[in-house]
């Protein structure tokens, strides 16, 4: 059992920091070392490399790494056989899903994906594409390209298929959106065979609830407040059912806590001030498991 | 209704990062687009623009925004007709006033505002000085300085009016402070239409209440201790009024709490461990609204 | 008493970020302004000075500074008689110790200490290697190293004792670490006129109390979590002792709190989870006073 | 005659590298101290400020400076009265000119200056813009714009003028030009009364023969190749007028040098290969005077 | 022929910034505007793009760009039927070449190609592998590798092939080159229509000559100096034969000079010193074309 | 033969990138690998370390180094006995001397050396100082300093003997120069066996011509004008004697060039412009051997 371990990968470029940021909130000393690819972290049954999302679906279903992060869309493009464990939620910085389009200059004859047909279409993921294709019933011409899909058009290619953020690359490039092809989130993924072992899938399972419990947390605040008790009934029927109140020693006031999305605050806590809550505090959380 | 919005500018510069921040800890998504001024925020009801300081006081008077944050100082050298809803207390990086001054080379004859009479001083904010000098009843010559105004003195001018943190900038220019001329910090400001439209009065009420609750934050701190019965009297005598003292279950001892500055716990935190409290803690808070 | 102050050297370079930002979390303003050495610190009774970390015990040892921090190394290295007031526990930017290693090129004869009779050795702590040495009655040429020392072999010197934080810089220059000489960390020190002063040692202890609660929050957290009347007793038995369970008014619900190290919670928290806790939150701190 | 001297201001902010380098190729050390704005300059005869363009041709009409670098733009902007010198011709990072452009929102009805009657107009020069109306009898409220005038339409103004390099800027705002209203270079200014006295004139005069010696060198080049005699009579008619021919000791050769456009190298180079010039080398130039 | 125009395309990445400097020195202002890849160039008969050197060849095999510039590793590895012009003889910042090497473990078993049949090849560059297995009738599994190939042994491949610079970032993991598999230098190439036709060819290879003028000129200088009429047929014995001498009017003195490589300067001028010579002048070039 | 050597020892800070620059003038390829201290240089009788100014005497009097750059301050402050070979005259980014000050804070009792008898000096170079009191029959308490020493007086030292370049740091610190100590440039320095071995004597030599020669390029240009028949006696009379003037075939006027220093062209230039000389060019040069 001692030398029992879990081959982890973890992924560079655009996921890596928040990556980082979820395992170190969910209790994980982990880092980085200069030119490397062999992450230190503070746990003697875990095995860390630092490896291209592209890469990390593959080298799973073969074996070569147990456990692993990476997109839905690098999933799908890489075709890998794996065993998605949970949803991680986020993208980039936050908390969100990022998108897959499908793009045209925007003065192209290309309507809609039925106007493709024939076309030159740019994509750093053919596979995606290639799908998105089949499923459509239109043949195209696709093309990889490395990178700066968005200058391709109309020189290069006809329309692309590419990431977006904000949108404002494309507009830059005087292209517009006509469909989304994939909405993608960060997955937690396994080896099959792993998650057949009795001892690997219980530690996989700890893994995903701390990483999911920090993910939450991000989302999540603890609001605590006064309440007098002549307000408490009052008050109580806006609150969620899991708030605990607790008496205030000799007085008759009531300690109220509950947790909340971050973003509810903003309509929560000027009508609990107006409903006569006093002393109300906000208190920012690590992990949350409800 | 649906289509109510608050126009709202949030002032690009010094103050920025710090807004920003505010906003976030409020409870709010925002972000600043690569070269945007139209920022992003996750209110269907606000709609935010990035403007200079100088320039958000004469908007919001004109209309053109309901809303905005700037500093005192620029709400008077503008001179703009604005509703100040409420002081934010901040500026810069952190909560606290910055001052304009008066300030002259260290060797200049020019000793108090009388000596002033008839010479040039360089200053960014014109009014400020021109209603400065009314006051005194001195006469002089404002030039407007394009920046970096304190190396006018003594070849360009002969005096300045300027911005000051530390004052190493002023010293390294070997000049001296004869005078402050405003103290300015950070308001939330209103067009006086918007603030007689009633549903913009409560939407900005509302706003104000939890933007002074994440500044309020930055100073303040939630400490949590276990108290034993037999010494609960004599500890409550130095704890502030509002504490929450709850009794742990089947013990005779209590789990007391209570806000405060952040650096009164230099001088609470040693006290009450020499009366004997234990495991004190203290927690960082994202809101306070007392 | 008005004027009593406590002159304090705070080390510049690598120990600066972190123990700025203890300062910060035991509750201080703390600023290094540009250029500057002389620090601002919104205590009145506090003088603070940046030094350099080697400068400090020999300082506070002649009296030009009451107290300071600096490393074990450098405090053995100047030899400094000074009184050690508390263990600080960081180095660089964490909770950890340093090393100082006796390191040798990968294919030397040298193997351990007794091979090092008449080689030259480079070393940036002449007085460390000194001691290192005649404790192990080795007789060995000591060369004061500008820098680099990890280049030195094996043109320039035959073995080298150098601080070593993963390792990498030693293996690229193609050395081997055959023996530790010290772990060092990061002490409050005292000159020993300034302890015998009672104010001042009062002053010292509430700091240095204050310093250590900082730094024990930055590897602390605080847990919460309701558990129902039926899992209580099941449940206190995997807790710590010094939980405080608070009953929830009017339901067979308790809330139940403790501290406990981050890392630990990467097993708590699935076993809580496993036991039927529910709302577990996890609570970042500033302070842990136990 | 010894303690005469030239008070001189150079431009800060986008014309200052560029102006540091034609002094330098022109044989004058200079450089900025840090913080600085007295500019050390290795020629006592000159007194070297660093200040803003927009500031130096008032300080050079009112006599506070003898001589200075500006652009067409904020001379005429100020409306400073000073006599040109001569035309450096640089703008920026090169040799050209810099545009200020109407501009307004790419779907506005504002087609031609006249449309803009009773608009709104931001801009950073004000009197720039009421010339320009006033030359073209159209009536407009013009607004200080602090920077950012880009995103100032729609909401904050109907057109901007604005000075553009690429027109990146522009397009990524969704605006488009519909006028020049000026175009600008960089010229050296002199205050009128420096200019009539005798030494300040020559020393002006021959500054101002160096800096454009060292301008036009950054287009010119030195082309030295060698010609068969039998063919030079053929190339002669090709070159230009100023070439020196030299004859080599010894033999029907010649060596031919002449100075030319950077650019036309491109067309002149092909040709005398293919006219049999040998040994064609290229040299760069610090400065031309012709 | 007005509107001829060649479309050429410039590398990005690792190349751009000498191919850059390259045009400049051969007499094109060439600029990449921000967020751009269209680059502005000032001759009216080229239009100018910024793209990988990955995607050039294939781009110019298809006529989509007329000419380019990119690595022969590129050319190879896409099997782009194109013209290869001429042979900039460039890579990254230098005159050179660089290298694609076959690298293993330092303690593999692998110790030459033969011992690679069934093992896995991490590389970027698939078909220059496979070309390579098939010369040297090896079967083995090439996987594509998205960067950092480096970290790939021993656990995801059991060997690279990668491109080196110093071979410093292969020992800093652990691997040792066995075999170098390519020499590649920058090359410029067209399409193979293009070069047919006539104006088109002319234009190209006037582009080509002054291209190469350039690159040449980054190793050679011109070497100018004083001879004494005694000493002149002892002198010109070691100098090159295309030295010019020209007599120096009214002394026995001549002025000679002539073309180098800038490295053999380190030979001649102590040997010329030596013989004699007086003021020996080294002159930089911007093009040479012998 | 072949393996002849010369160790060369290359200035590691402050003098680095100076003397890398005069290496690549003087016809080098030299190169800093990452991480490196072993320099590539493309001549294979050259080895060459990066080290540091303090550490390269003492190695060359050892004889671990035959030759080396460093300044005049270090070779005296660790009292190497060395060769010198040559000035290279240069001290950080320029040609120039640099300056050892003794500076005390301003309003310091310390008017001259004479008064620092028993105070303490804190100083980065020890014995400079000693050497400096000792031949001024002064005694004083000498404190080694690690660096910032210009923040030690008045708390922790009395004077200062430190490095200056602009002043600006002591002025900003509060301190004033009270004597100079050392002007220091950069010498080339050798072993002293190393120097009497014929082979390594002549390539030293050889190489401190080229390394001087690059040394005064930096400062010197060669002018090349026409000048008419009729006007040359006149102009000759300005010109230096080792003006090389050659006929122009077929035309009464000559071809007139001479080095000169950069900064004499600023009255130069002017000079021959008024009296009649044309095409005057200005040519920067690599390397000059008068």
């Amino acid at each position: 059992m001692e030398n029992k371990k879990i081959k982890l990968g973890v992924p560079k470029g655009s996921l890596q920091e928040y990556t980082l940021r979820v395992f170190r909130l969910a209790g994980f000393d982990i880092e980085i070392p200069e030119r490397g690819y062999f992450l230190k972290i503070n746990d003697p049954e875990i095995e860390c490399f630092l490896l291209r999302p592209q890469e990390i679906p593959k080298y799973i279903e073969k074996g070569r790494l147990d456990l692993g992060i990476s997109g839905d869309d690098w999933i799908r493009e890489t075709r890998a056989k794996v065993k998605e464990v949970c949803d991680l939620r986020y993208a980039k910085q936050e908390v969100k899903k990022v998108k897959w389009v499908l793009a045209v200059p925007k003065d192209s004859k290309i309507k809609s994906i039925k106007d493709l047909r024939g076309k030159i279409i740019s994509c750093e993921a053919v596979n995606l594409v290639k799908d998105y294709l089949k499923k459509n019933k239109v043949k195209a011409k696709i093309e990889f390209s490395w990178g700066a899909t968005e200058v391709k058009p109309p020189r290069f290619s006809d329309a692309i298929v590419d990431l977006i953020e904000t949108g404002a690359s494309l507009r830059a490039h005087n292209l517009k959106v006509i469909d989304i092809i994939l909405e993608s989130s960060t997955k937690l993924i396994a080896n099959k065979k792993s998650w057949e072992d009795e001892w690997k899938k219980e530690k996989i399972k700890d893994l995903a609830l701390l990483l999911k419990g920090a993910v939450d947390s991000e989302e999540k605040v603890n609001l605590m407040m006064h309440v007098s008790g002549k307000k408490l009934n009052r008050i109580l029927k806006v609150l969620p059912k899991s708030s605990a109140i607790k008496k205030i020693a000799g007085e008759n006031w009531y300690d109220v806590s509950f947790n909340c999305e971050e973003k509810e605050t903003r309509e929560i806590i000027p009508k609990l001030k107006k409903m006569g809550c006093q002393g109300i505090i906000e208190i920012p959380l690590n992990k949350v498991i409800l």
